[in-house]
């Protein structure tokens, strides 16, 4: 039963979609803990990533599943995933290949804002393969 | 100019918020690299984060800003702030102290399912502090 107890504090796992159908699911190198992307997850989504090992996510954009790496090869080998204490949200421990960003960085966070600056950013990474070369045109 | 140029490869912070006006902002320890939780901030929340270099975010749940650490103590220096591709997600690297969960441990990503299962989760993590001594009834 979904008590606040058992959501926070149990050992079942009660995954929150929200009103869309959806929660956030946050990909994190297993090795070197770098936060490489965020993206959504439906019930489908989850279910294919538990039983396949590989991170398959829900595409807002396109509404559609999403196994991340189907076009650009750089799938996520799933090596654990935690849940947060309000079960509305999860952390994937992955295993990945040089490029997980489809800009060509390793992570799709490469760029910081600015130290006293609320406009301005600056890039803490360089990139990590050619994206033109992986996405065909 | 938002463009997806300018969004994806350029220096202007440009902050997506969805249609609730809320972005999703994901803390991670500076030191250890640990995912402690993921919430959401509006741009008052961000602007306010920025302005005063703690992290406070909107809470869905009350409606309303949420200094991280008001009620607890357990608040979050914000060290560099990252923006990823699309814009319309948040890394903050925080310096914190221990216990960042209400539920009494350091991050609230302390479960994960078991190996082989879709529905049972273990424990990962032990306690940091007793949110009984923390939260006032």
């Amino acid at each position: 039963m979904a008590t606040k107890q058992n959501i926070e504090e149990g050992l079942e796992f009660i995954p929150k979609f929200d009103d869309n159908g959806l929660m956030p699911a946050i990909a994190q190198d297993a090795k070197t803990g770098e936060v490489l992307m965020a993206a959504y997850m439906n019930r489908e989504a989850l279910d294919l990533t538990i039983r396949t090992g590989y991170a398959t996510y829900f595409s807002r954009a396109r509404q559609k599943l999403w196994k991340k790496g189907e076009e650009s090869g750089h799938a996520q080998k799933v090596e654990q995933i935690l849940v947060d204490c309000d079960q509305d949200c999860l952390v994937l421990k992955v295993t990945v290949d040089a490029g997980q960003c489809h800009v060509g960085y390793q992570s799709c966070f490469y760029r910081a804002l600015k130290k006293r600056s609320d406009k301005e950013l600056e890039f803490i990474a360089e990139k990590a393969y050619n994206p033109e070369e992986v996405y065909k045109k």
